[in-house]
């Protein structure tokens, strides 16, 4: 499990004092070794413990990315690129010491191509950012992790969120990359058409691979228009079963869901005492629908009729932007409102995904399981792609509810891969999942240490993430 | 140019004849070496001539795959796997020789999973065996290149077709691979998640890998619920800039477009005296969409008045079956048609794909060049997603005509690269456009070797395919 899998990367303590040296004289003020500075650039939103890198470095350009690249290569030192710290999977910690790469001042929109549907973007933009650069030219890009993270760090750890059911993951949504290898040669992994069959995939091998590859310093992604109209609404169920049901009608018949976040009742509880909102207290299924005015009525609609099938609703839903708000502000507040169901605990965050037919099954099996634990631990689901989320709400000094929710976390994803599942849909496995990946997949992660070893021969890249040793 | 570049690959003579006595040995008659299927499991549709393999296998199981592969890794033989042989760049010539793995056999479809709208297949499966199969379950597999190809073979050459621009291409399609790799290892290359964000995207490494990185043993693909209705239809543009225009004001309002075909006029000249229909000689969009009754007629109206603004019309569009099957009879049957343009002429089909804003631009000056040059040479297209085909009518046995042939690819293939685009939107490289590929990638190029070398050190899985010489 987790912690126990943190794996040592020996320390090159002369490569490391080498490199400070030279990034210190290179870099100057951008190049940071306090104490303080370093501890926040491994500690992310996680409860695995802190390892520090030695030194933090902004670079501002793809060529000082390079430069740096290039002096830990030569002298064997780790390099952890670093987006806004979101990660959830101990992803920035450096277990061998080494420099953080911090993308922040790579900030730029590079171009926007409205009619292409495309931008290109430095590493460092986050998504609100995008979003709000975007704001005048009717356009959008749609995923939503939840966390304002960068978009450099959501390619590479193949994020996606709410709205993946319609618009697609990190996969989809990245036309090319532009990256800084381990020998600090500079590669473009496609062009700005469409599609191409030009050759390997380079694009999707650098996305998901959590800073281990490569280090992204642009990214071209796709964009949308702005939907004409949007509605949406919350509707309960009688069980997790009957709202499973209701999606898989719902996406069978075709109809083009933009959001469907499935809600459990331990969790809505949560949220009709933190958001004083006059929600049932039962699973409820938010959903939205994007398209014309016409199109997304009747949507809605349909939907409505799908959910009193299966025995759910009302249906409250509308068109109206600030009632659509007030109604999936739950939804938003999740993760806050699930603190107060225990005040002082902190949240363990964990994912899963599963063939949406056994999604039901995997939720009633987790709820059983948290029942007999005794943990405290409401879900919420991106239950359109089968992908779900529990929060274990735990005393982060004590080793006995860290042991415990290692435990749960552990049989959680044993059971999504027993059930043709993934131990992550969206967070990526960092060092937190790591001992699960060759349950997953068994000899694709040879597969996997072979390209790692090929194209950095060092381990220089983010070392100790994603590949368990061998 | 393509053919000045079709790499001489060793021949291993002592290799070749172990490995052809031990797969006779064990494999009987479903092991061949006669001159005519070595040829037919070598000469494709395509001008590049023909380099027959050293034998055929045929197996009929992912296991069978690996006792083959691992005969032909001992001996250090060349695997090329074949499918129905319906590729255009020479993917499945053997220019070192070797042992053709034609995959006819292996034509199950393992399982149907109607709720999770997903299925496995061997690779064997056309995808119109595929839909045949599904016909009573109200799914479909929308990928459509034209050719009944196989299904391991579309995925192999990251293959796409007219209705990509609403579906995907099999980049997108393809859940899971299982595939054999260079050391006879089965490797399965994810689960059966819509999503995941565990390790490396094996699955899309090996897609558009053309065979030469594993030999595909089965995929699990996405499938679609059959649209309740589908409205399509004829619209003629004054020129190629106003329909490109057309199309580039219908993606960005968000119409759901799930097939926009372009055909200039020289086309739709073939094809009004190929079909005896009553089409206007101009260029034409032919449209289809797919929705609800409601949905499909709204976005059949949007598209006709957006066609207006741009001086395009009358847009003729009907929701009933057979009606649009007849409008949409010249489109099908474009590459007929086309070769009537020049009766006994045979057809170079080359595609490249641009950013759509660069779509209108490089079909004009294409089409100059087709005049300058005193070709035949009528073009259609997937314009949604900025890819066109020209097929060049020549006279295969003069070699001043294939030069001439190839003097036009390259400089297409050249213009597409300045514009942002790629030498290949969806045929591949194979062995055609090797030559291209590094104007396009640059060092992306160098990167694939490394993978290639690390993954395939024998160079046994289709060599001299994709990668020049470094």
């Amino acid at each position: 499990m987790a912690l126990s899998d943190l794996r040592g990367v020996e320390r090159n303590e002369a490569g490391i004092e080498a490199a400070l040296g030279i990034l210190k004289q290179r870099f100057g003020e951008r190049f940071q070794t306090g104490m303080a500075i370093r501890g926040q650039h491994a500690h992310t939103t996680t409860y695995i413990p802190t390892q520090a890198p030695d030194g933090v470095a902004f670079p501002e350009s793809g060529e000082e990315v390079q430069e740096i690249v290039k002096v830990c290569a030569e002298h064997r030192v780790p390099v952890i690129a670093f987006g806004v710290g979101s990660s959830l999977e101990g992803h920035v910690n450096a277990p061998g010491g080494g420099i953080s790469l911090d993308t922040s001042r790579m900030n730029r929109v590079l171009a926007v191509n409205a009619e292409d549907l495309d931008c290109t973007v430095e590493p460092g933009v986050t998504r609100e950012d995008l979003n709000a650069y975007l704001r005048d030219t009717g356009l959008f890009f749609p995923i939503d992790p939840g966390a304002n993270a960068s978009l450099g760090g959501m390619a590479a750890t193949r994020a996606s969120g709410t709205n993946a059911v319609r618009y697609g993951t990190m996969r989809e949504n990245v036309l090319a990359l532009q990256a800084v290898m381990a020998d600090g040669s500079m590669v473009t992994t496609a062009r700005r058409a469409k599609k191409s069959s030009a050759g390997y995939d380079l694009t999707r091998l650098l996305i998901g691979s959590e800073g281990t590859l490569g280090i992204i310093t642009s990214l071209t992604l796709k964009l949308y228009g702005i939907p004409q109209a949007i509605s949406g609404g919350v509707c309960p169920f009688p069980s997790v079963e009957t709202a499973c049901q209701a999606v898989i009608a719902t996406i069978q018949m075709g109809i083009p869901v933009a959001r469907i976040e499935l809600v459990n009742q331990l969790q809505m509880r949560a949220l009709k005492n933190y958001s004083k909102l006059d929600y049932p207290e039962s699973p409820c299924l938010f959903v939205e629908f994007h398209g014309s005015d016409a199109g997304v009525a009747e949507q809605a609609e349909t939907f409505g009729e799908i959910a009193a099938e299966y025995g759910g609703g009302p249906f409250l839903w509308t068109s109206v932007a600030e009632e659509r708000t007030k109604l999936w502000k739950a939804r938003h507040d999740a993760y806050w409102a699930s603190l107060t169901l225990r005040p002082g605990a902190k949240g363990l965050s964990t994912d899963v995904c599963v063939p949406i037919s056994r999604l039901a099954e995997c939720i009633a099996e987790t709820e059983a399981d948290i029942a007999e634990m005794g943990l405290i631990a409401p879900i919420v689901g991106h239950v359109g792609d089968g992908n779900f989320h529990t929060l274990v709400l735990m005393d982060v000094d004590s080793p006995e509810e860290i042991a415990l929710a290692e435990k749960f976390v552990s049989r959680l994803n044993m059971r999504a891969i027993a059930m043709e599942g993934t131990c992550t849909g969206e967070h990526g496995i960092g060092q937190g999942k790591m001992g699960f990946l060759e349950h997953e997949l068994g000899h694709g992660v040879d597969i996997m240490r072979t390209i790692k070893a090929a194209l950095d021969p060092q381990n220089i890249l983010n070392p100790g993430k994603i590949l368990p040793a061998a």
